[in-house]
C-alpha cells in the first residue's frame, strides 16, 4: 500500500541533505541495502555512483528500487519512496559528484572521476511514519 | 559480493541502538525499505513488529531481507547485512517490544500489545564501507 504523492509535511526529508538507504534486488532475487547521497529535483531522484559498484550493476539489471530517509531530529518519522531508474548516464568529469559533495558538506574532489555515473529515477510511490 | 562474517571493526554498528533500514521484496518483486529497531544477540537479529504491518506480511512470504546501519558519527561508515527470517513468533504481552523500547531509550508502553510479533533472523552475509 503506497501513496501516489509525497505525503503532506514530509517533503523536507527529500530536501535536506540526509542519507537515503537504497534497497535494490540482486540477481538472485534477494535484496541489498546501501546508504547513498541523493538529490530530489524536478520530480526526479538522482544519485552518484561508479559504473562498477554493486548499486549500479544491480540497477542496470533491475531498475525498480526503494529508499527510506529517517528524520535525525524525530527518529520515528521517516519517508519511504519506491522508484524506477530512468537513466544511468556518464559523469566523466565528476560534475554531479561535486554538486552532491557540496550539498552534503563534504570537502573532497575525486582523483579520477572517469567511471562516475549519474543514476536518475522517477518516484512511483511513497509511504511514511 | 558479500562477506561471511561481520567485518572486523564493524561490530559496534550491531551493538549500538541505531536504526536499521530493512529492505524487503514485496509480492510484485519490487523492494521496500523501512527503518526499524533491532537487537543483535547470539548471532541472531530480532525485530518487533505487528502481525498486520507490511514488514511482517512481506517477510512471511519472502523471508530473505537486507538491512543497512549507518554510523551517525562517521556518516560514510556503514554495515550492510543480508539475512533470512527463521521465525515470526507472537509477543502478546509486548515483552520484547518493551526490551527494545528500553534499548532505544523510548519511554513508552503499548496500550494493546496483543498483535505484537518478534521477527528473528539469521545473518548470512555482510558488506560495508
Amino acid at each position: 500500500v503506497t501513496l501516489s504523492q509525497i505525503p503532506e509535511g514530509y517533503g523536507d526529508l527529500l530536501e535536506r541533505p540526509l542519507f537515503a538507504h537504497v534497497a535494490v534486488v540482486a540477481q538472485d532475487g534477494t535484496p541489498r541495502s546501501y546508504p547513498m547521497w541523493f538529490l530530489y529535483e524536478d520530480d526526479r531522484l538522482s544519485f552518484t555512483n561508479t559504473s562498477g559498484r554493486p548499486q549500479t550493476r544491480i540497477l542496470r539489471r533491475t531498475p525498480q528500487f526503494a529508499m527510506s530517509v529517517l528524520d535525525p531530529d524525530q527518529p520515528y518519522r521517516y519517508l519511504g519512496v519506491a522508484a524506477t531508474v530512468e537513466a544511468i548516464t556518464p559523469d566523466p568529469a565528476g560534475t554531479f559528484f561535486d554538486r552532491l559533495a557540496d550539498r552534503y558538506g563534504l570537502d573532497v574532489r575525486l582523483d579520477d572521476p572517469s567511471d562516475r555515473v549519474i543514476i536518475t529515477a522517477r518516484p512511483a510511490g511513497f509511504w511514511r511514519q
